[in-house]
């Protein structure tokens, strides 16, 4: 048995979420079926990251285990040649056992880096709908950054979680929030251990709020201390968001591309 | 009676193209209904450059006369309020009649600016579906840089022209072509007195011939000099084109905005 893991890109807008579905209408029922297609027989996989509907991943991890023998750029090539435009597989990566540990996309990943795309115009932009949020009113990144700043660090996230959540538990560790603007674009980037249903929307909204000036930065950590969902803003738009990267061990050999917020950047 | 300037975003890819057409299935037909919906009574626009199926605009430019009298931001909201997300009015303008010189979108336009944005990659990127051309071979832009500087001038451009093309003349003014690449991505900016139907695509194919090295850079003025469209390439594929900007004398005021490949470049 070999376990190959894959690079897998996705447009999100036309699919209702990465998870499997008995409509089979995900990310994750084309990505198998094509798989199947291309290895005559059914292949499961697993996943690093569930992304919900509307959501995008420049690199989504996912693994699976076959008996068969295929070259890696076969993988790539024979997989994409059954997948629909929206969805790519980038690379593939025949894994090692080291030592009796075994890869696995999901218990193996040290963090998860997600982007958020905000753009803030007076105006929509008809070229970044499903692409970006929006935001009409003015934005201001330095009260966005010195907010996200309290989030920084291991907390109990349970203020931006969303009630059909199934994590264990609500602490983890964000390692780092930024708020970047290029002309009209705001990119949020943020990479923890791991997110909670709904933490980096709710996060962007609640930075969004202090963003306009409708709240102070200082509200960012009474929120967080609060641990109560209905103290912050309304979950954000899916629009602008993208599952942008997993960090696993080096020792992998992942050939993983470098964190970009979108491939055009 | 008053004439309106509008600048017009689109994504190309869900419509039939620019120009109206019987099944209402164009961008002019949606942008013509939803200026009728808010203004209550028919507007007939008229647009600076046509678009074909799949190619998009970051500003394209209509006008349009009407007896009237609105704040040119509420045409922008008002028409936005009735169009489809992949179509946005980012600017109204009322204009002047100067020395009764009046504003014409097509007869005032100086030239017009097209981008053609490629990825180069080995993989396609699910997320440039539609968005971007891609080539997977290799792609040397400085012969295709120097390839492009045969086409620099006032020439017969009929080399490059589709067989449906509808303009009384060839001869056009060709002032600038660069080919900039940012990591896989090659976007090249034509500017043009005119373009004829399909030029930039047949001139991309060319360039494309040209950059895989199957054609060497000198080919370009060949292919021109033969005036014949059976030497060129094929046309290049719709998904990466842009029409960037039309250039007016800024008599006119048009509140344009900076000729940028894409809005989030």
């Amino acid at each position: 048995m070999r376990r190959i893991a894959l690079g897998v890109q996705y447009d999100g807008t036309p699919w209702n979420g990465y998870q499997k579905q008995p409509a089979r209408n995900t990310v994750q029922d084309k990505l198998e079926e094509a798989l199947a297609r291309f290895a005559c027989t059914p292949i499961a996989t697993t996943c690093a990251g569930r992304t919900d509907r509307g959501v995008h991943a420049t690199e989504q991890v996912v693994h699976f285990d076959t008996e068969l023998v295929r070259a890696e750029q076969s993988w790539v090539r024979g997989t994409n040649a059954f997948l629909p435009d929206s969805i790519t597989v980038r690379w593939a990566h025949e894994l090692p056992v080291l030592d009796g540990d075994e890869f696995h996309a999901r218990f193996a990943a040290r963090s998860r880096t997600y982007h958020y795309v905000l753009y803030n115009h007076p105006q929509p932009a008809a070229l970044l709908h499903g692409r970006a949020g929006w935001t009409f009113r003015p934005l201001d990144e330095h009260r966005m950054r010195e907010a996200a700043q309290h989030l920084i660090g291991t907390h109990d996230f349970s203020a931006f979680r969303s009630s059909d959540c199934q994590a264990k538990s609500p602490i983890k560790q964000m390692h780092e929030i930024s708020v970047e603007r290029k002309g009209d674009i705001i990119v949020f980037t943020l990479r923890a251990s791991a997110f909670l249903h709904h933490m980096v929307r709710n996060i962007v909204g609640c930075l969004v709020f202090i963003g306009t000036g409708r709240n102070e930065p200082g509200w960012m950590a009474e929120v967080l201390a609060g641990r109560n969902r209905d103290l912050a803003a309304p979950t954000f738009m899916p629009d602008g968001l993208y599952l942008a990267k997993i960090e696993y061990d080096a020792k992998w050999g992942l050939p993983q591309e470098p964190r970009s917020p979108l491939p055009w950047f």
